[in-house]
């Protein structure tokens, strides 16, 4: 049995305490504030919970669970506190970034990210066996030590989870795809609507959207705070990803300008037929 | 009670027979197939059924329920074996083209549209009810019967459908909004991930798709024909809502190249203010 440290005790930090807890490990969890702290022994998340980063002292493994923008003032904090063969791992959903950062503050890093979201945020939230069947990506570059990263692959495994392996930028390109672009897409439909000058057909529009475009919408109707901090770490990728999404778009509308209806046809098609390999 | 004639048994005419037949009307349905016209009997969303438009013969009122391209063929068609009293109307989900043209051939005419897909197609997934609860749009305009427009009305409302009532052009830049804009923006998702020059990249993103991908990509993915069917009949308004879209989404873009956070969570945070009013 390993002694974890969990930073940051929202859905991930404890849901991944209520798996950890339940195997049998030494849980310490760190908030940032009391409540939270208390919240976490209280349902179970944690065996021990305090606001202190010094806790760190004597942990085998450290798990990041904080917000993607502080995560490395997070390593930093706790750097000086640590046992020379302690691991530190991450959860953030972003990593060309922070991986080369916490590198440089740690020998033994891993980055991760398991997949493994939820409508809702919060501690409130947690639940055993979130990471069940979900893929959980880890990101080992040419420094990680390979002694921990066994380690983070072990206990991930132990979740239930579907391991994945990649360097930080294949990551950081893969997720700008199927999860930063949907958001910027999505919420940009909801806005090109609310530009509509009739208020009366606005009001039309409003009272005849259905699941169609409810689940359209869903991902840029989320929280703005999550879809600012991916967009914020994940520019770069986000950016290429939008500028060929448009060039596609263009040419959906050039075809529809043309009236060319059998091209219409072919490329609604070859959508119809690429959709599946992204479902589960 | 009247007597009804649905020609086209889908799922949109089998409903509405399932619940006309119900409600004790004599409804005779009228199918391209020999086979159609039987299973409809079967199942008891007609009366009586056949493959002969002759048999409009008699009727107080006829739904057209057959696919867009056909609406105005079928009318055409049906015009001279009509009573002087009989009422049309149809329920296609684009209005501005076709009105005006069977408006045209038949003084008694009021465009319709159901606002009830499913996922699924045809008459094997036809239900009772499916109109309950749903908008039921009509479109009169300056040339249509009022006492034409009562009897629809009537036997909308019948159904428990929630009314309501615009032009054709109004309810075209409507569904362009609501329907069609997010077939082509939720299709071009898929197919810009596609473009991932990268197969270890793709492969990755493929896997890592969860929720918010699918349910971002699930009307782009959908029937090829319809969205072709949707573009072509209703180009004008998609290609207006097209540009607008395309206008927001450079927008977006632009904040995040110049890196101006405070205008992107802005941004978002109206996405999400904004979206509740399209949920039901």
């Amino acid at each position: 049995m390993e002694r974890v440290v969990i930073i940051g005790l929202g859905l991930i930090g404890g849901s991944l305490g209520l798996d950890l807890v339940g195997q049998g490990h030494s849980v310490v969890g760190i908030a940032r504030r009391e409540e939270t702290a208390q919240a976490a022994v209280a349902m179970g998340a944690v065996t021990e919970a305090a606001t202190d980063l010094g806790l760190v002292a004597g942990a085998d493994m450290v798990f990041i669970c904080t917000p993607i923008d502080a995560v490395v003032a997070t390593a930093a904090a706790i750097v000086p506190h640590l046992s020379p063969e302690a691991v530190i791992t991450d959860v953030a959903s972003v990593k060309g970034e922070l991986v080369p950062a916490i590198e440089a503050l740690w020998p033994h890093f891993v980055g991760g990210h398991p997949m493994a979201g939820k409508a809702e945020a919060g501690l409130a939230v947690a639940e055993a066996g979130l990471f069940q069947g979900r893929p959980y990506v880890l990101t080992p570059t040419e420094a990680t030590n390979p002694a921990a990263l066994e380690r983070v692959r072990a206990i991930a495994a132990s979740l239930g989870a579907n391991l994945c392996q990649c360097s930080p930028p294949q990551h950081d390109r893969a997720v700008a795809w199927i999860s930063h672009l949907p958001v910027m897409v999505s919420s940009s439909l909801i806005l090109a609507c609310q530009e509509e000058a009739d208020p009366a057909i606005l009001a039309l529009a409003q009272t005849l959207a259905s699941s169609g475009f409810q689940d359209t919408s869903r991902v840029g109707g989320g929280v703005p705070e999550l879809g600012t901090l991916m967009a914020r770490h994940n520019r770069a990728a986000l950016l290429e990803a939008l500028t060929q999404y448009q060039q596609q778009l263009e040419q959906m509308k050039m075809l529809i300008s043309a009236e060319d209806w059998d091209a219409v046809h072919n490329t609604l098609t070859q959508a119809q037929a690429a959709r599946p390999a992204y479902l589960i």
